[in-house]
Formats: structure tokens, C-alpha cells, sequence
């Protein structure tokens, strides 16, 4: 038997102790720790783990111990799992029947309000977690009636085999569209359809058949689930720091391509400048590199003119990316790729022959959705109402925690609030408390990277429900540190 | 400059000159070689050309050459395309004017009526090859309407982020379903939605983080589709022979999982026998081996009753991969694992931690069809139309070639034509010249069988629409050999 106190504080600021030579293997023991590590209280509600394959190295046993536990915890209710936000201590465990879930011993949280969220409940009770379109808003009467007419119109070929490209009148809709909204240059030949970025990532670095390699440079703030999944493609990522300008491009050297965020760098929020756009192109033409724009968002700016797509600068140096996620709904699991002449083939061959992984009416439905110019109308409205919650928020955080800058919130369905040095964690273990769902800068770090760290939140906008919107800001100005640093100099 | 002469006649009968060395590098000298070909007449319309990994192999090039070689002929229109069926000639070359793909010398084919297909006909004039339903027969009503409710009872959260598992009521649905109607033990939790057949190879056997490893045991007829995706996968996989009663399952060894399709072999169409269903359970439980399910067919078996899953003997020891490609249509891009419980969380982990690949809409209202009871109606539908089909294939074979055997029957969607000895490649020359679409046995052989060869035909009798299957039939039994060999016994 071998006791092991695995010193998670570094992470998540707890300590945890794992008997990994208890009874049933090392899996039951790690599920038995952190379920208990839950129910004392240790690992508030809300608490974000950290991901398997850094427990599991931490551990010293296999990833899939750590997956298989952290997927019975979420299975018995005691986390829960979310796409780009990692695994986290579920909010519903507080108010469970002992023996079940339970309340927590409020230990830390004494003298504030106890949550109440109801037990098994799907979500936390303030959702302010970034990387979803409000989902009470997707068109449905709008997306019908495209589905509709597709259906009805659809010639009978479209039931047999598909175009592993995709449907024509899709990409045709696509490449009218994007030029259009977005200045990138397309023609349909050149557009892929696939079921979202992820997807794309897959197909661009498939191990032993994709069209890329490592090393790939990435910002130094990005998503972890794409460094991980690029990661067990067997890519190696390096970080690029970012300063007022975006990515630091000049820096780029041996690496063969760079993953960037030009419209609305993820999550920190600003745009790539102008100069910097020139610079990642001449570097790609001189060292036969390529550019991965990821236009996550990019029809979502506020304030200024739309910024136009990096790709429109060299067609043949840059592979567009671009999905419905975040201007209709994940749901779909709908996306593109708009890819340089020569490497057409290769991710169709890497997709898979004849296989098209994207229902052929759901293309059409798109593409009449696009046609009647209904999804511009759509973008266009929610483009109004996230702009018009970024104003809320805004003006909440200037009348109640005037202490706190707001950035990258010219665009987009998030913004960064800055805090002072050393709070961060802190005010995520406020919030797990209050039941505010929301992720820290530092979950979005590369880990390699030599960037000075700064504290501050993500907050994403979008993901209430209309009328739970007011609610989620109150409880987040609630969670915010007090003015304890240098404030704003005096008048 | 090298000038190779490749010897393809083993595979399509023909010698193809190419100067690897010359203008344009290798791709373009293998276009134009390729494209002379056509031309020229020594690559008949729906001659179906080898592998392009094979092709490789024997050229001695990258097999991107070949690909993107094949593509750009696609491309222009010489060759086609499509799942299961590989790379053939077009059929639409054949009347267009000079200098495009054009109107080939009829050198073999004198005396016969010249094919007029359409200039950039999308397929063939008769098209038996198997692989697809009719797709006329989708049933475009029950569909809309499943899909309007579904869309119109969605609770918003289904369009938020989605369970990589899939849809808890799709789950469900299918979980009652598979059980009554195929002799499943499926319970919701061990069901993963995924995006077909061959997603949920690439899922079991993802490099790295799949949950299966090579060697994988296969029957020696099956889809070089399959075959070339498990090789992509860096998975090694050896033939099975097949007697009457179906794989030879007593010959498993040290492989660790085997591929079948115990309902209907796919393509010669006979069901495992129940004692050889016992062996490989039991080769499963002492070797710890998997069994792997293809029930891509099951519903539709026709002269008895119909035949449960090998699952039933085992949950634990057999993964059951199924799909609505060949019910519905495999424009839907849906399908779904039922798992052994061990494997469930390695399967949700490769899919990519939050990552749905099908969309929810679609899994709502599948879960719909089938709850409604539509989903059975159609497919009884279907059954009887196809049954009325293989009728009349058998009828007219049995007046017009009834020196022809045919086999594989009692199910699905194809049968086999059995040929005199040698004669395969001559019939499919032929039919290439009458604008007949279908495959030869020969297509479907492992290449590392040690079965004797048998020369037949798979006809595909679900391709055609059913206006078009009258003259399918016609154009068939025109292409089948005099009865020159030793003829059935008289009286």
C-alpha cells in the first residue's frame, strides 16, 4: 500500500490525499479521493480541475485512470464536463441528501449566502462561461424553413453518396458569403466542409495522412481542449506572446505553421494589427509556412469597421477556418475550411474517401438559410443583443467595481476583466461559491509560455438566457475584490 | 528521363505507358497517361481503377501522387468516385466532343450500341453497384415531420454545448429499438452516437488513444474502403476465410479483435452459423478478445426470420456498429456503437471530450422516428420493395441466364452473381461498354486471402430507382456470359 499526497495547490489550490494502492486499483482509489475531496468541501463547487493528462502525470498512472474516474464522477453528478472549459466540480452537489452528493461543510464560505442550486442540476446557476451563442435565441422558425425548402427540393442524388467535399450549393453559398462579410477569398473548389474547428484540426494534422506537421506556433492564451487535441495528434505547440498588437509574429522562426485569432485574439480580445498581418504573410511566403486563421467570431465586432480576414492577404499561404458555433449553435457541428490550391486533395483524402461526416440536409439547409439572406438577418440581430449585454456589463462593472478594467470588448461574446496581481484564484473560488460559472485567464495559458502572468477573468456574455442576463451580472459584481491595490488616479 | 511501362493488366486488364520523368513532374505525367488512357479507349468507361495506395506501390511514388492524380481527373470529369466502390472510369466520357473527355475509339466494342450517356453525367446509365438504398424511397414526409417536432420540442439547452455520448433520448430510443428488433442487449449508457460505420472504426482504433489495437481478423471478402482505413490507422489486418456456415472463426488466433458481419456477410451474403457464433464468444472470453459487429444491413432479410445480433451472446465481449446509411439514407451521416462497459470512456475520450460530431437536431428527431413508430413502417416499407426487387432479378435471371447461380439471397440489399472460371474481368469489360455499373468479386477479396479466387458479381439491387430497374435488369443479363461451360445437368 503506498499513501500519496498529491499537492494539487499549484493547480487548483488544494491539497488531496490518494490512497492509490487502496482496495479496486488506482481508479477506484482516485474516484474515492476526490469524491471525497467534494463532499468535505476541499474541492469547492465549481472548482476546475485539471486536465487528465496532467493529473495522470502528476499521478504517475495512465491518462485513462484519470479519464475513466473524472467520467464516473460526472456520470455519479459530482463534476460535470463542458467543450473548452474542462472538467469542474458539478454546482447541483450542494444541496444533495447526505450519501448522495451533498452539502458541502461551508467551511470557507461562512457568512455568505448558501447555494441553493437544485440537485442534478444540469448547470451552474449563473452561466457566464465563454464559448456559446445565447442558446435561447437560435432561429428555429428560420432554420425550419430552410430545412423545409431543402428537403422538399432536394433531387433525389442527394440521399446517395455524398461529395466528400460537401455539398456544391453549400460551398457556392460559403464562398459568396464569406468574401462578402468577411473579405476572404474563396472559391467553392477550395472549400471543405467539416463538422467544426475541431474536426478541421483533425483532418489538417491527421497523424500519418495530414497535409501538415509540427511544430505549430499558437498563442500564448488559446483553448486548452485545441492544444490537447493537437497534442494527441502528436503536434507539438509553441507559444507566441501576444502585447497590444496581437501575436508577436516576428517571432516566428523553424516553425511550420502558426494557429492564430487575427479578428478577436482568443480570449484576451483584441484584433491583429495591421503590420503584424503583413509580417505573418512575408514570413510565410519566405519560409514556405502556412497560417491558420480561426474566425471563431468574426462576425461579431461592435465598434469598428468588420476586420477583414488575413486570408484575403494570400489565399495560398492561409487556411480559413470558420464554423456555425458561435452564430447559430454547436448543435449543428457545421463548419468550413477555405484552403490554399494544394492542399485540397490531402485533407479530402484525410476526411476519408466518400465520406462526407456532415449531414448533406443540414449543408442545404445552410445554404438556403445564406441564400434567402435569413442568416445574415440573424447575425445581424444577435449582433444588437450581444452588443447591447457588453454595454451592461460594461456599465454594471463602472458603477460597482469601478476597480476593474474590461478588455477585448470591441467584439466577440466575451471580455477580459483585469484583476490585480494575486486575486485570480481567489475571486474563481468566490464565484464557485456564489455559483458564477466563469474560467480565469490562467486556464487559457500555454503552459510553456514566458509571458508575465496576469490575473483577470473571461466572461462570456453569451451564454445566459435573456432574461437571466441581469441576474448573472449582480452575482458577478458580487464576487469581485474589493479596491485593495492601486486604484485609478484621482481626477 | 525514365519511361516506365506499368503493368495494370492484372488488375483492369490493360497496359498504361507512363513517363514518370516527364514535363510537370510525376503527378502530371501520371494525369496525362491516365488521361490518354481514357481517351484512347484502353481504359473502358467504369473500368474501375486499383487503389491508389496500390497504384503507388506499383509506380514506386508518394501516394499523394496518385491521389491528387486521381482527384484532378475527377475533377475534369474523366474518372468518378464513390464509397466502397473506388475510382472508375466515367461513364460521361464517352459522347462528349473532341478534346474533352470525349467519345473513345471503339475498339472492343464494335458491333455493340454506343453508350450516348450525358455529357457530365453525374454516374452511370444503369447503376447495380451495392452500398446505398433508394435513394428515391427516402421517406421525405416522415422526416420533415420528425424533424419539425423535435426542432419545436427542444428544450434551449439542446442547443448549447452537446454530449459527446449523444442525445440521452436518441440513447434511449435506439436502446428499445436494437433490443426488440435485433436481439441487442443495449442499455442507453453504453450507446455513443456516431457519425457512421467508418467514424466509428476511426474512433476504436484512433492512433494513441483508441481502445483497440491491430491485429484486427477480417473475412476475407470485405470493403476495401474499410480495409484502407484500419492501414491508414497503422492497423494490421488478416483474412478469414468463409465456407457456408460463414467466417472461419475457429481459425482466431493472436488476434486481438475481429471484424464481421454476422447477420448477412458482406458481400457473399450468408449468415454466421449459430455454432460458429458460440466459437468466436468463446475464442472472445478465453482470449480476451472483441468482437466486432458490422450489422450494416440487419433489417432487411427476407425468406426467414430474422437473424439477432452476435451481441445478445455477450455484451461484454462484442461492439455492435450499426447505422442509418442503409435504412434511411447515408445523407444523414448517422450511426451508433453499443459498447462493452469497458470501453465506454476510451470511445467518449478519442471522440474528443465535448465533441457531438452529429447533429442534435438529427438525433432528435431519429429518436422521434422511431418513437412514432415511423422509423418501423419505413423500414417494412423498404423491406417488401426490395424483397419484390431480388424477385424479380432472380426471376429474370433464371429465364434469361440461367447458367448464372445467384447467391446471398435471403437478405439485404445485393447479391452475387456466380461466373464461370475467368471469366469476371471479360463480364465487367462488358458491362463497362453497356453502361452497367456494378462490382466483381474480385474488388471485395483481401489481398492476402488464401481462398481459391471465385469470379462473380455483386449487384447492388437497392441503387437503382424503381422506374430504373426494369432496364437495369435488361442491361444486365445482357452482359452475362453464354453458358459456355458445363452446363446444369438436363433433366
Amino acid at each position: 500500500m503506498v499513501d500519496s499526497w498529491v499537492n494539487l495547490a499549484e493547480r487548483i489550490g488544494v491539497d488531496l490525499h490518494v490512497e492509490l494502492g487502496g482496495p479496486g486499483g488506482r481508479r477506484a482509489a482516485l474516484i474515492r479521493a476526490l469524491r471525497e475531496a467534494v463532499r468535505g468541501g476541499r474541492l469547492p463547487p465549481g472548482t476546475r480541475l485539471p486536465p487528465y493528462r496532467s493529473l495522470a502525470a502528476d499521478l504517475g498512472v495512465a491518462r485513462n485512470t484519470v479519464a475513466d474516474a473524472y467520467a464516473e464522477l460526472v456520470a455519479e453528478g459530482w463534476l460535470t464536463a463542458r467543450q473548452g472549459s474542462g472538467t469542474r466540480v458539478a454546482m447541483g452537489v450542494l444541496s444533495a441528501p447526505s450519501g448522495q452528493p451533498g452539502r458541502t461543510e461551508n467551511r470557507r464560505g461562512a457568512g455568505r449566502t448558501p447555494v441553493k442550486a437544485p440537485l442534478h442540476a444540469r448547470g451552474p446557476r449563473y452561466d457566464l462561461r465563454q464559448g456559446t451563442p445565447d442558446a435561447s435565441s437560435f432561429p428555429r422558425s428560420a432554420w425550419l424553413a430552410s430545412y423545409r425548402r431543402a428537403l422538399q427540393q432536394a433531387p433525389n442524388e442527394v440521399f446517395g453518396p455524398g461529395d466528400p467535399a460537401g455539398r456544391r450549393e453549400l460551398r457556392e453559398a460559403l464562398a459568396e458569403y464569406l468574401a462578402r462579410a468577411r473579405g476572404v477569398r474563396a472559391e467553392p473548389g477550395r472549400i471543405v466542409i467539416c463538422s467544426g474547428f475541431a474536426h478541421a484540426l483533425r483532418l489538417l494534422f491527421a497523424p500519418g495522412g495530414g497535409v501538415l506537421g509540427g511544430p505549430l506556433a499558437v498563442e500564448a492564451y488559446g483553448l486548452d481542449f485545441h492544444r490537447g487535441l493537437l497534442a494527441a495528434a502528436g503536434v507539438r505547440t509553441t507559444p507566441l506572446a501576444l502585447d497590444a498588437d496581437g501575436a508577436r509574429v516576428e517571432r516566428l522562426a523553424r516553425e511550420r505553421a502558426v494557429l492564430l485569432t487575427p479578428a478577436h485574439q482568443f480570449p484576451t480580445g483584441g484584433p491583429l494589427h495591421a503590420s503584424r498581418r503583413t509580417t505573418v504573410i512575408d514570413w510565410a511566403r519566405a519560409r514556405g509556412g502556412v497560417v491558420l486563421e480561426d474566425d471563431y467570431d468574426g462576425e461579431f465586432r461592435y465598434d469598428r469597421k468588420p476586420v477583414g480576414a488575413v486570408q484575403g492577404l494570400d489565399p495560398e499561404r492561409v487556411i480559413y477556418l470558420g464554423s456555425v458555433s458561435k452564430s447559430l449553435s454547436p448543435a449543428l457541428r457545421l463548419g468550413w475550411m477555405v484552403l490554399p490550391e494544394r492542399y485540397v486533395d490531402g485533407v479530402l483524402a484525410a476526411k476519408g474517401e466518400r465520406e462526407a461526416w456532415v449531414s448533406v440536409l443540414d449543408q442545404l439547409s445552410l445554404a438556403d438559410l445564406i441564400g434567402s439572406g435569413a442568416y445574415d438577418r440573424h447575425v445581424r440581430r444577435m449582433r444588437q443583443r450581444y452588443r447591447g449585454r457588453r454595454d451592461r456589463l460594461v456599465e454594471a462593472l463602472a458603477a460597482r467595481a469601478p476597480q476593474v478594467a474590461v478588455t477585448g470588448i470591441a467584439a466577440g461574446l466575451h471580455a477580459v476583466l483585469r484583476l490585480p496581481p494575486g486575486t485570480e484564484r481567489s475571486v474563481l473560488k468566490a464565484a464557485a461559491w456564489q455559483g458564477v460559472a466563469l474560467d480565469g485567464l490562467a486556464a487559457f495559458r500555454h503552459p510553456e509560455s514566458d509571458m508575465a502572468t496576469e490575473d483577470g477573468l473571461v466572461v462570456g456574455y453569451a451564454t445566459p438566457s435573456e432574461h437571466a442576463y441581469g441576474a448573472a451580472l449582480d452575482a458577478l459584481c458580487r464576487i469581485l475584490p474589493p479596491d485593495a491595490g492601486p486604484g485609478p488616479a484621482p481626477g
